[in-house]
């Protein structure tokens, strides 16, 4: 019996071995290539090849995850020779596992017959998922060799935007009929002879396909097999439809503890069904690439990407940040004059510009999440205004007069002393009215708030921040 | 059958009927006191009666999940209003539902018999998530309520530590021996007439409760009724220890794509098991503390929870950031000398502190997210620097560059356009060296990288970038 911790441990340790062996065989290759024997004498040699039939023989008993997580954990070269040594018949399964920016990598290295060869080892729906990353002339191939109702998923699959419900389903569903007995269903599950993975229901259909409900496993097996389907079945599914939000189907699972929900079109047709793993993926993905954006990170990055990569993925947010830091830096230039005067507000003003950020930073978090779970609308946003200028007023006071009795104790200067509470407490009021007010009108104007907000507030008290203080100085201490 | 698109619209739409009823009520209410009329006949007055009797009703139609979000989403006293009409039966369920700080502020308005009543409605692993929020006295007679076994579980359930797999686990376990008949299984499951949530396998185990392997209702229900148990369990099952790491088992059930997972004890004794929807809650948590965590709230805070409360959760990261931001302005204290010279100086420094910033956050959070996978391990340590180097290297030259040429458009001094752009480059190289070392060294002493990394990278870089620009203006501009 496997236990989780032999997993992990076998998991890194797996790892460990496999770079062990690349290693030997890089040995190998850079004595070959310091006594400049010709390169097919290398491959033919002994030790060679022995290095490599033991890695493979390692990477054989692995599950697909977890081949899957050492090739993400090893820099291009290595991961290469890994990729060439894994048996053919599950480089599909292995491409479904491994991150978007690694699937490329690997892609980029396969001709199109290793590529047509690994998608057909594929359901339709985890073709769906490959698809984008296939090169067109193989996706063309591809479409050509499935039969005409997969070919027809397929298309549909694709036709469906990354973040619907269509997107995420598959099609591995068992209909019955609800007017057969229960005894029938278990004959019929027998001769089938195999259920697809996470199957907890039956689907129940009319001769149109309609869905009429489903019939969970449990129920099947704990109720009397003289009863019929219809007596048994849940008529009150919850069902989702393949336009649907993925964000949102993904939050029913969690509210309503579903392991497999069916997917109708608009006629009440049942199409497909949506699975928790399926969601799982979906959710992690989300709150991952919110977390990344939330950091200036275009998407997700293979962490050996090439530095040119990883250049492309960032400079967006670089550039936008250098645009709001250059506009801060304007705003301290109209003062120029009153800092030539006085230098300590110099050195004063970015504790009152960063805690502006800061404190902003806070609410913006907490308003987005609040819109993320729907709790926010007109009706408590006076209420949620209001508790964000209290904690500000509250907080510029405290902190704010601390900050001023610094300045006083560094200068000497009471009115700096007295600037300084104010302009904390006012750029604190502003990062307070900024950090609910931005992600709100993102929301309505149909942005997503989690992406840019956290830019967008630190630039305003940024700016605000320095105009706020520097302007004070030049009207009271000049 | 109900949709998804349904399910939301009418969650939205209940919550807009409920504050609707609630605001008819506080009419009354605000009526009846502007006439003075006293309380007890406020109470009985018809209308009033009416109201609440309506607002009970809508609610009582509600999934207890649903409920919870209403109560998330209103203001205390309209929480409170909605809290009390909901039946007390499904107090329990309710309070399950709820996040933590709201669950506080609805069993600060109970007293001990409904927080009994609610508790006793419960399975023994729902208590025990339910128990560090009971008062003592509460839950010592809860604990005295329960039979030996229950207080056993429940005790044992709490002694371990929330990130364990213990803290997650239920005990709904159905188990089988493996020398029956799945004909007898069969049967047995009949007599039994429900089966838990979630049910995807029943255990098998031995006369001492040892887990031998587990059969998937999958399997019982495609094979022959005359095979044995035996003949047809999975024995390759994925096992937990209660000890283990929840964000390990959460891994391997995202990875493994389970739905339940057996949980055993040293011996190998079954005692538990762990759902998808335990651990789907768990992600859920675990990511949003993670967010939370990198923008400075310590905790999940009650959108309209009391000022007072607010400043309380915030505070820790607004005094450490005080704490960076002055030590930075510290910094820039050294040169004053240097500032009231070329007071320039003021205006650009922020920006090399910025950009570097920046560049270090979006560092960072790669190198957390590698070590949250296990992808980032001592072999390619060296691989990552050298990357994080190269990107940072270009930027700097780049942006630097373009920002060099701007200063000395406005300035008028190529002197300190170069010394521009040198400060960028250097300020992004120590980003990037910082950016990979402070979450490797968190990681190393222990400390969760994700939690004080960007507030450790923005000090340096900000200080760092002071300190750089304006030592080298003071080297080569005086």
């Amino acid at each position: 019996m496997a236990e989780a911790d032999q997993y992990k441990e076998s998991l890194q340790e797996s790892l460990q071995q496999v770079i062990h062996l690349l290693n030997k065989h890089k040995l190998v290759e850079d004595l070959v290539h310091k006594q400049d024997m010709p390169r097919h004498a290398l491959v033919e040699s002994l030790v060679h090849k022995q290095n490599l039939a033991e890695l493979q023989k390692r990477l054989e008993v692995l599950h697909p995850a977890d081949v899957a997580y050492i090739l993400e954990s090893l820099p291009l070269d290595q991961r290469l020779i890994v990729w060439d040594l894994v048996k053919a018949e599950r480089d599909g399964e292995i491409l479904l596992e491994v991150s978007d920016a690694v699937r490329q990598t690997l892609i980029a290295e396969m001709d199109s017959e290793e590529l047509l060869a690994a998608a057909e080892q594929l359901d339709t729906d985890e073709i769906a998922d490959l698809a984008p990353d296939l090169p067109r002339d193989v996706f063309q191939e591809l479409l050509e060799s499935l039969d005409s109702q997969n070919r027809e998923r397929l298309q549909s699959a694709l036709s469906y935007p990354e973040d619907t419900v269509g997107a995420l389903m598959d099609f591995d569903i068992v209909t019955i009929r609800e007017d057969i007995s229960l005894e029938v269903v278990l004959r019929y599950l027998r001769r089938l002879g195999k259920l697809p993975d996470h199957t907890d229901k039956l689907f129940v259909v009319d001769r149109d396909d309609a869905l009429l409900g489903a019939l969970p496993l449990k129920r099947l097996l704990v109720h009397d097999p003289e009863s019929s389907v219809a007596s048994v079945m849940a008529d009150e599914t919850v069902t989702f439809q393949s336009e649907d939000k993925a964000s949102e189907a993904s939050s029913a699972f969690e509210r309503y503890d579903l392991v497999t929900a069916p997917v109708v079109d608009a006629d009440n047709k049942l199409v497909g069904r949506l699975t928790v793993d399926a969601v799982m993926d979906f959710i992690r993905e989300e709150s991952e690439s919110d977390m990344l954006s939330m950091m200036g990170l275009r998407e997700e990055e293979d962490l050996f990407a090439s530095v040119w990569k990883s250049v492309q993925n960032r400079w967006t947010w670089l550039a936008i940040n250098l645009v709001t830091a250059f506009m801060a830096s304007r705003v301290i230039g109209l003062f120029e004059g009153s800092i030539e005067k006085i230098v300590a507000l110099a050195a004063l003003m970015p504790i009152v510009a960063g805690i502006g950020g800061n404190s902003g930073n806070q609410t913006t978090t907490m308003i987005v999440r609040g819109l993320a779970l729907g709790q926010i609308s007109a009706h408590n946003m006076k209420n949620l205004f209001y508790k964000e200028l209290g904690v500000s007023l509250l907080n510029g006071l405290v902190w704010g007069g601390v900050l001023g009795l610094l300045a006083f104790m560094l200068y000497h200067n009471v009115k700096l002393g007295l600037v300084m509470t104010a302009a904390m407490t006012l750029n604190l009021l502003l990062s307070a009215v900024m950090g609910v007010a931005i992600p709100l009108v993102m929301t309505r104007t149909g942005r997503d708030p989690a992406v840019g907000s956290s830019v967008m507030i630190t630039a305003v008290t940024d700016s605000g921040g320095f105009f706020i203080f520097l302007g004070l100085a030049t009207l009271y201490l000049l």
